[in-house]
């Protein structure tokens, strides 16, 4: 490790580096940092954002019902009470296995003795090159903020114009992909403009803007039992939007979207469909799944690279039926916190990883005002009782209590009034969504 | 007008446009609105952005306490109540007096038979086309996003950088003018690494970053009274504060600012030194003073062009003393509210319009925790309960109750913890200050 130029020092203690700060990630650090014995292990954090993001209700952030510091907190201020955890401000290039280094984007090499791979996911747009540019996903601030923008500006020019079928492309918000994501920004574009924009505008009549939700497959919500998913269309057809099912999207550019041959105008398209897993395969050179998920073994380890861990999004696990684990951020928070335990163990008594198993906490999706699905496997829930044990659960799950307070206030005001506090237009540029890697595991949620 | 491609169809109502949303506009807008026989004026508010910034409190965004909605609200829910007034999200670019109709980018003309000029300040740097670039100033939403991107990025790189010299300059922040704003920046940068960022890094000492503040003129806050900015000195100081007084910039750069012949390497360089009004003067092609204002009437009308008003930061205005209005909020806030009157019964009853004459409320700013001064003319105040009637004061102004829960929620979640929860890096390009106007008219508070 000599000819490096500027190795982190290393002191006695072994050293896990863990990469991405999602919900996986995060889990795990803190756990190697609070097991017995977990003091004696040197922990190193490392993402390419200074915050942990709640990624399940990013698109509030893109409604303008929540601002990004809502639901994003610095992972620093999380971690800063363990003093063998430090945290890294970095973007990674790429892995060393033999030398056990991580490279980092700028030259700096860490040293790991063990590997914790949490880099989550990023949305796939199926090789159309063109397509994030045009319809953006809901998986960064930047981008949630740029919908938000984009959603309200469309708004504003509808106010000023007199061409009729432009004005109704600016009033279109297509939404691609009926999973949890695409139904809950459908329910949650509707309510703005039926409900909050209602009085705003004095030539156009927001209550008219068209929602379109375009899904490739059979149904929407296709993890979800059939009469839940049934009554989620039921849901946001009530609130006014088109479920286009078994339609796929041929074509997306900056007039509108082409939907079984026929072209749809629209303003707006927002990506909610295919999902593919952060290069960390391509750093070890390692086997992947189809969606670019590294073939773990049962203790979350990688076959063939000495030391190295992957979880959440980035790693395809099965449970004990043999089944694909689900991208739930439940998923990734479980692995991680049993990753923290087995490694503390590991590296301090030289006990062997113990395989992981799922406990499965139930799947939920919202639909809007009074309106939520939960499938708990041998139970399932919907309507007014759903959505509000959805808000206290994701109350629960975010990091900070004042985030808690701040989220818990907002949405109650919004209950009562209709009113959402973050209708801003400002410029943020669409990042490059084919570009990014979001180092978190919080596709969907506990 | 009917060689006007797209005029704005008129009724009979007279018509007043009022341009700029800031706190004189808004004023004039609803009071017109609310007036005996306001229902029948047509009122258009006109902004480039779509909605009304807080400017007094963008330094909390700029220094991660606040996140922009909570400072932000919509112009169209703020006037969605009166059905009279309608709002343009548009740009102006300049007046035809003659025609009398204000152009805006895009091509569309908006007639009115009385035109409020409401556009507010910008920061002006003396000629330094590059300074805006290395030393963005606090007056949009994106530029406080930008200043608090540099400062968090140049702690984490300071953290990872193993020159020492590069290392001080990471840490070194430097605030170039000595009024209200800077002042309130240099406390608030000062809590925000001695308090707030102390324990969240292992290599850096946050506590150990140099803040410095340097004012040209002989003493910081010269509209104080000398012992109140004698005491916010001390405070500053007390904060580790480096002020420097009598010294004017020479030169700003990437690596830094040249003070008295003195190069100080410094990351992050805020500006917060010369104010210009915005380029109204130049639309009417009137005479203006030499920071850009309109030389108004006692009556706030334009001298020789008929039917349009100046307020606020736009307009050259004095008090019975012949003494000129400072650049404040509750200036332009009362001279709103006056014109807004005025107009309502010129238009109705064919009153001419009365002089406008200012009751001072008193000048204020903060330094930080329990200090804050207070100037009401015939006495002062300053500590503890000054910052208190500071808060009170400032969530009292806030529009819209979700802010002032919101932000009282902020701050009081703040005392107790030292917490600050916007601690986000995320990518919002500086605006290029020298060609932004903002349409408020902030510069100072109530």
């Amino acid at each position: 490790m000599t000819d490096d130029p500027t190795p982190i020092p290393a002191d006695g203690r072994p050293h896990v580096v863990v990469v991405g700060a999602g919900f996986g990630g995060l889990a795990c650090a803190k756990t190697l940092a609070r097991a017995p014995g977990g003091g004696g292990v040197r922990v190193t954090v490392i993402d390419r954002n200074n915050y942990h993001l709640f990624v399940p209700l990013l698109y509030q952030v893109a409604t303008a019902a929540l601002s990004p510091a809502d639901i994003a907190t610095p992972i620093r201020s999380i971690l800063s009470r363990y003093p063998n955890v430090d945290v890294i401000l970095g973007a990674v290039e790429g892995v060393d296995t033999a030398a056990r280094r991580v490279r980092l984007a700028g030259g700096r090499a860490v040293p790991y003795d063990r590997l914790v791979l949490a880099t989550g996911s990023v949305y796939s747009y199926f090789g159309h090159d063109d397509w994030p540019h045009v319809a953006p996903a809901l998986k960064t601030v930047e981008n949630a903020r740029h919908i938000r923008t984009r959603l309200l500006s469309a708004l504003e020019e509808a106010e000023m114009c007199d061409d009729a079928d432009r004005r109704a492309a600016l009033m279109t918000v297509v939404i691609v992909g009926g999973g949890p994501t695409g139904v809950e920004m459908a329910g949650a574009v509707a309510e703005l403009t039926r409900f909050t924009l209602a009085r705003d505008f004095r030539r156009i009549d927001p209550r008219a803007a068209r929602v379109l939700l375009v899904e490739a497959g059979p149904r929407i919500l296709s993890a979800f039992p059939e009469h839940l998913a049934a009554y989620a269309r039921r849901k946001l057809e009530a609130l006014g939007v088109t479920v286009m099912t078994g339609q796929a999207v041929e074509r997306i550019d900056a007039t509108g979207v082409t939907v079984g041959g026929r072209a749809i105008p629209a303003a707006t398209v927002v990506w909610g469909a295919g999902v593919a897993a952060s290069p960390a395969g391509r750093w070890l050179g390692v086997d992947t799944d189809r969606a670019g998920r590294i073939r773990v073994a049962p203790d979350l380890s990688v076959p063939g690279v000495p030391g190295v861990y992957a979880l959440g999004d980035t790693a395809a696990a099965a449970d004990d039926a043999g089944k694909p684990l689900p991208g739930l951020a439940q998923v990734a928070k479980q692995q991680g916190e049993h990753l923290g335990r087995a490694l503390a163990l590991n590296l301090t008594a030289g006990t062997a990883p113990a395989p992981f198993r799922f406990r499965n906490r139930g799947n939920t999706a919202i639909i809007g005002r009074n309106a939520a699905i939960f499938d708990f496997g041998h139970r399932t829930l919907k309507g007014w009782f759903a959505w509000v044990l959805w808000a206290i659960v994701h109350v629960y799950l975010l990091v900070g209590g004042e985030k808690r307070l701040s989220v818990t206030l907002r949405w109650l005001w919004r209950y009562a009034t209709y009113e959402r506090g973050a209708r801003l237009i400002t410029e943020s540029p669409p990042s490059d969504v084919a570009e990014v890697t979001t180092q978190d595991n919080s596709r969907r949620r506990a």
